[in-house]
């Protein structure tokens, strides 16, 4: 077997003034593999009837510093990775000041014709797939869907740090099928590994909780999806369970009626009776349309949320994207949202929202 | 509008095994357009009369890691962003330990004729511009004068969290006009956004600190900063209003009489009478000298601070860099400073300080 | 002297506008000297016998995400530098969640006729030198002998915050002379620095421990080795002493009848005397063999560990790595381990240990 230059250096430890010689061309070597990427959006928002409603300087979509490869091993086979840095441009630090540095996904795997099989942190197949019938594609925002109405709440990840994803597995297994006749499959699968994670109380006690602090998880958490994709339309079969148990189904789909307009449908249901008592069903569905007009896309949505026994959330949102070149636009966001229970405590308010920013990707 | 294949790749979620593909060739045309760039700087250095005043290895300069692009959009307009991590060479870890990733700024925002418009966390308008008139070039070093005298040992930032920088707004606005005839204007404004920050007692008490621990800022911070360059003469004027209200302005000119040689100095006025009761203002001032001799440059800098009812602080320093390429220098600084109150509680000392190491830019 | 546009634009802060054009095209030159360099490695594990004996997904290696570049003085003379993230691949977040940034190593210095003097962060002399008689190279995995055996359990850095590494220096100058016919001395001295480190009780007692925590280093640490080679021999012989005065001293060698079979011994001998009355010295030998088959390696390793009064460690270990490429390979490993003590306080246990993963360098 030969050893490239890289390897060797990094290994060897005698001649050490040599190396750091040889170590830096082999690195020039493999130089050419790392593909640096990101996004840097931000723009001014307000949003009413949350904890701090003055006007903020903050992101509308995720902020991203990433470093990927992929490496030609011959035979159709290749080698994949992906390392994603996510932050809060406002204040320079990592997203929520408390998620992992590589808070987007750390992943490493092959591909080939028996499809991708990769290993590491990264988002689930449902959270992945659902996005693409959401008329923000996902965007964590309070004008778009995604958080708190199309996946009904749930959160893939309850065991892990608080405040950190609520979209990803850590120590995952992540596989997709290739596309057969528009068809794939991808799945999801975690170990029950403890991740430092805080209790949760569930059906114990404060002193004896369902789940103690850096509890590993009850049971194998998994994510499946299956996509089908057809000229204009598309749809989505999904269903997932977490380290508590929760579990969520959902069923999405879309359609190009011309080529500048989609329009998207989906609905969820979650499972939360294993650590709930009461209110253990979640129902939520979202509308959508993404309508490109000249160099603008118009963005509109209409949902509903509704957790057994608690007074319906209903969202209005439109949107427009107004783009500079194919990695710059600018936006402006209008949402109006009846929501049963806010920060500030009142039984049921209008959460209003507007946003006003600059999204670049590099 | 015309999407790259990185936007939509991020956004679509299906046939995710054809993506991890199609993404990596749209990063490969996304990177020509990020620029890495740092700086490595360490050395060792012995300062008298500090808490630990032990020989040190440690940095002189801020030692940067950065990422920045600039996008042609057509028309004179174009797209920046710039994401800046620090660090202490020494220990490998963040600045202070404390800092944000990207501590040194994270922006992003468009040019053209209007001027430069960013949005996010970096140097405020004030802090940017008066480092030209410091003859360490507002090294943030025992040597220099900008933490402690230049400033009048102002802070921008006093709600943000313990420990992080002095000099930066979060959640800003910055604003620079193009530059008319050696005449320029920059601006930077903050929102008031409460930003993790410890409770600043200042006119209140303890138990009712005037800022409450994660305080809002009680008015808009801002800086400004008008500058004129006139072939060898330069000149400043600033002001600036942080989250507690404590207030600056600044005057500074250069003047370079041979180009081998600069003349520097600064005048600055502290105005803390909306967070105490006495010994509100702090004068300062800074006199300085570059010159340049062949691969070498000689630094010379003396200066003064006299706050209200407190012993006056003086410093006189001098410093040599020798220039092995453009890029790398090695340098000597030499520094002598009477300062009224130390963290050993002696009442006035004159503190030495002694650095030599190695200045490096990628 | 001429600076280099970058240097200039980071320091001029007088038209701004201007600037953020003049630093890109700056960075654009400095852009050839950075080369990115990592790897990434995710298998799943099993080991018997800990707090956490779930079956994981985790790391064999360490995972890096580097930054290095060589300037080129003329001469002979270079300035190099190297900046290295570390980080966990299962969950995305920094090493052990818990140390810096920049845990792998973060220096700069100069290399010339002289030799290789850098200033910073990384690892001692012995820590790397012994790493090429170990048959798993060094790796921090439980089939290899690094962290427990082959180093006899050593810490080179005690007084550093918890969780930090235990192979490193931080605040050390790095010498490394010339390779004179084969032979290379090698050297790291540290200062007194205080680092942030817990209490070391030692010979101390709780309220008054040996070192208190953010203390000094009661004497410089330093680290010194010397390697020879010469043909298909190999040896090394080290000494070290750390900031609590524990020593150790270490003689290896390694030996290649044929080109594709590598034999590698070492012996090493901790002295903690300066902080323990009893139990000081810790004795630890390792034997093992990489051997090349076609496009597989195998290694192979024995060893034992017998600290004073403690029963003896035991370990064998078989691994297998297959590769893909220069650059990717898959790994199995089979480890065997009699052990004193272990997490779950049984007196004497055998820890079993399977390992089965891909290994990317980019």
């Amino acid at each position: 077997m030969k050893k490239s230059p890289l390897r060797s250096a990094s290994r060897s430890p005698l001649l050490l003034a040599v190396l750091a010689l040889a170590g830096a061309a082999g690195g020039a070597r493999a130089q050419s593999s790392v593909t640096i990427y990101g996004t840097v959006d931000a723009g001014v928002q307000r949003t009413t009837h949350v904890a701090n409603d003055a006007t903020q300087i903050t992101r509308r979509d995720n902020n991203k510093l990433g470093f990927r490869g992929v490496e030609d091993l011959g035979s159709g086979l290749k080698a994949l990775f992906q390392l994603e840095i996510r932050y809060d441009p406002d204040t320079g630090a990592l997203e929520n000041n408390t998620r992992p540095l590589f808070q987007g996904q750390s992943r490493v795997g092959l591909q080939g014709n028996f499809g991708t099989l990769r290993l590491g942190r990264g988002l689930t197949a449902f959270q992945e797939s659902v996005m693409a019938f959401e008329p923000w594609s996902g965007l964590p925002n309070v004008a778009g869907y995604q958080t708190n109405l199309q996946v009904a709440g749930y959160t893939s990840d309850p065991l892990s740090p608080a405040g950190n994803s609520a979209n990803r597995f850590s120590n995952a297994v992540f596989y997709n099928t290739p596309v057969w006749n528009g068809f794939q499959v991808n799945a999801t699968v975690a170990t029950k590994e403890a991740n430092g994670g805080p209790a949760v109380i569930g059906k114990g006690t404060t002193t004896a909780p369902q789940y103690a602090a850096n509890a590993n998880a009850s049971n194998n958490p998994y994510s499946v999806s299956a996509t089908y994709t057809n000229g204009p339309f598309a749809a989505m079969l999904a269903a997932e369970r977490n380290a508590v148990e929760a579990k969520i189904w959902s069923v999405a789909a879309s359609f190009k009626p011309i080529p500048d307009l989609k329009l998207m449908a989906s609905f969820q249901r979650q499972d939360q009776s294993h650590t709930q008592f009461i209110n253990t069903d979640t129902d939520a569905w979202v509308l959508g349309a993404n309508w490109t007009v000249g160099v603008g896309k118009v963005l509109l949505g209409y949902g509903q949320k509704k957790p057994d026994g608690v007074l319906k959330t209903k969202q209005a949102s439109v949107g427009y994207e107004y783009s500079l070149s194919p990695r710059t636009y600018l936006y402006l966001d209008l949402s109006h949202k009846r929501t049963p229970f806010v920060v500030t405590a009142r039984s049921d308010v209008t959460q209003k929202h507007y946003a006003l920013g600059v999204h670049h990707n590099f």
